[in-house]
């Protein structure tokens, strides 16, 4: 039978069914998609494929869904670190995104993103932030599947300048990017502090109406739920519930200050949780109580959050991160193993962002959203079981090769739908108008 | 001027004087040692080098210290993972080495163990195992600088019968290597749960006598300070004080169990702590205070502890944990800023080691300890303060030069001292060894 691809690898972890691992099987590509996957001897004998890769020192998962990014924030990677969340934001962050944010900024911010994500074995990210339509229009230049989020705060921005303006615009561009195979578009209401209950409204109603999630940043930090406790005499998540927000198609990031009540409400409402341990962390914002929440049924999922906060778009860093951070926190070693973290950083995520049909694990049907890693490094020998490798020792930079819908992204390294010279001379000029702003 | 070497970099941050970046300035090398640091332009007309590199894409900085290894254990990496320690060590650590310790074991792991090292920027290594001798010639063969502990624990191994053996082969083993430049032989016993008082005070006497630190794991788990507490009466430090060993020259690894007192105590006794954020959470061990540590005015440095505990021997990483999650726990995100994990993991590795006059940072007259690190990789775009890049964004793999006491070990990323395809050869053999022990 003639196909469009046959990847060899001496390993295989489809993550569905978990706890597998194929040693010496390939997969079998056509028209984007996974068609088969079975051991390589009957492979070469069952297919004719146009392209054909033996990659028998590598690891094929599926490729990692970031499910939390702004991505564009790229560009202040760095810019100001070490300092408590408010002064961070109000001194440095918004200060320049003030300053700066323009569909340039985003555009050159997202492109570096992706080739960032792309490297590191990530083909699908949830993005928010303002300028979604350049985000949206750089992944599909790239060829990365993405989750648009559909931005509203209350406040203005040069973006828009009130939640009806922000709506209008956000269904304007689910109705431009509905057809496009790579691309969904959730609502992404900013957070409980800053959307006020009537555009929340809106969103649920549309939402429902058009079958699209719901994307906040929710319980971050103590401090914002006490504020709004004050402000409001309730918790953001009580409040989110009697909008009727809490339902399946709710993505919940950060959820850092859980009751052991709101964890129960949670799972019965089905929604997701993304789960940002670095930046979390980094902020300072608190912990997740992650192996609470799965043990109560919740679907976890990993995002990094965004580069300014993090300081990487990382999405191994993140999955160690979730194991080894879940176990501290639970007291318990045995907490948040490997297989999960990888499930996490994969069909977990798949599944938030209510694409799991389409991609999140190697089944035969899904999209081929593929990542290689290269395991015969020194730093990975030896090797006993490698998903304990992905999570615990494999590093970024063993991704050699990434395929996003049966099309080949990263290889051996080389993005293939970039220039990567002409990016590095834009950041170049980002670097200097942003540190000039930053003296004094 | 006729010299050694110079090496014109980027930018060189000598850790010693804190918080400075040297931009375009040339390390000049002499005899294994720094003899100046000074602007390119004038380097280049000041001395005539034998070798010269140009790193324009760089920052050198002081070669890591990892400041607590059981470098064999790299054969056991990812063997056994998520598991509570006692299940770990009792049904899989122990057992495993029980039937294979031997000196063929450590001289194979102990290679590993360099070469992963090496290639990630660590040029010293503070170690604990049996068979020192093996992990001392190792390290000696291959040129990296290592505190080699000279072990002890209470119950016989296959390395020594009673303690008096253990102190009397520590001994021998100290007279041997004591001329060697690039070495050290603290004191090590295990554990207070594991070494008696009596072997305890004529460690403590000895130690006086040789002017050798001594380097033990203190206060890992609240299961082990508990279990202490009901079977003597006190808790481990009270002992560890009363037996005279809490002074400037004990090396504390962990300290995950503190009260405050007890702070105020060590850090008055003038000891020094080695945090092991990843070995810590892996475990669920607990957290070290470590912002209330430095706080209070006590050296605190960074290992990785053993690659079957973290599952990598990469600085780097502890680096950036040591710095998220000193600010999760401290609950304060200006909490162990990144200038601090860079001390941490370098000059304070130094002081805790009694070698600070020696290496820790690049200061003239001290040994040519230096690492480049790569920094025109996408991912480490854009760069608004080096030092913030080498914590929060750098990746081990861009670790791209490694000098010992001026020797260059790795070159553009290959190892000068290794023949990497034998050692390779022998990991396999390993593997294959320790899977068919796990099977079943």
């Amino acid at each position: 039978m003639q196909i469009d691809s046959l990847i060899h690898a001496r390993w295989i972890i489809p993550v569905e069914p978990t706890f597998v691992t194929y040693e010496y099987h390939s997969l079998a590509i056509d028209d984007g998609k996974i068609i088969d996957i079975l051991p390589t001897e009957i492979a070469e004998q069952k297919y004719q494929a146009k392209n054909q890769d033996s990659l028998l020192q590598h690891i094929l998962i599926p490729g990692l869904i970031n499910s939390h990014t702004h991505a564009a924030m790229t560009l202040m990677r760095g810019i100001a670190d070490d300092l408590p969340l408010m002064q961070w934001l109000q001194e440095h962050i918004w200060p320049l995104e003030q300053k700066w944010m323009s569909a340039a900024y985003v555009k050159d911010g997202t492109d570096l993103a992706i080739a960032e994500m792309l490297r590191g074995g990530t083909t699908c990210f949830n993005d928010m932030y303002f300028f979604p339509e350049i985000t949206a229009q750089q992944a599909i230049q790239y060829g990365i599947r993405a989750s648009i989020g559909l931005i509203l705060v209350d406040f203005p921005s040069v973006w828009a300048e009130d939640p009806d303006t922000y709506i209008a615009k956000g269904l304007a561009l689910h109705e431009q990017l509905r057809h496009q195979a790579l691309i969904t578009t959730p609502f992404a209401p900013h957070a409980p502090y800053t959307v006020s209950d009537l555009p929340l409204q809106r969103i649920h109603a549309l939402a429902n109406e058009l079958e699209l999630p719901v994307h906040m940043h929710v319980h971050e930090t103590r401090h914002e739920v006490e504020q709004q406790l004050q402000q409001t005499g309730q918790r953001p998540l009580q409040r989110l519930q009697k909008l009727g927000l809490l339902n399946p198609s709710f993505i919940a990031v950060h959820m850092t200050q859980l009751k052991d009540p709101e964890i129960k409400q949670f799972a019965e409402a089905g929604a997701h949780i993304v789960h940002c341990p670095e930046s979390n962390l980094k902020l300072a914002s608190g912990f997740c109580p992650v192996a609470k929440c799965l043990a109560a049924g919740i679907n976890v999922a990993l995002g990094t959050d965004g580069a300014a906060s993090n300081n990487d778009l990382d999405m191994f860093g993140e999955m160690r991160m979730a194991a080894l951070l879940g176990k501290g926190i639970a007291e318990d070693a045995s907490a948040v193993p490997a297989m999960t973290a990888l499930t996490m950083a994969t069909l977990n995520g798949a599944k938030a962002l209510g694409i799991d049909d389409i991609t999140g694990s190697l089944k035969v049907g899904k999209a081929a959203d593929v990542v290689a890693v290269q395991m015969d490094y020194l730093e990975s020998q030896p090797i006993f079981d490698p998903i304990s490798h992905l999570v615990y020792a494999v590093n970024r930079h063993q991704v050699s090769d990434v395929w996003v819908a049966g099309k080949q992204l990263l290889k051996q390294r080389h993005l293939t739908t970039f220039n990567v010279d002409a990016l590095k001379t834009k950041l170049t000029l980002w670097q200097q108008r942003l540190s000039n702003q930053t003296v004094g």
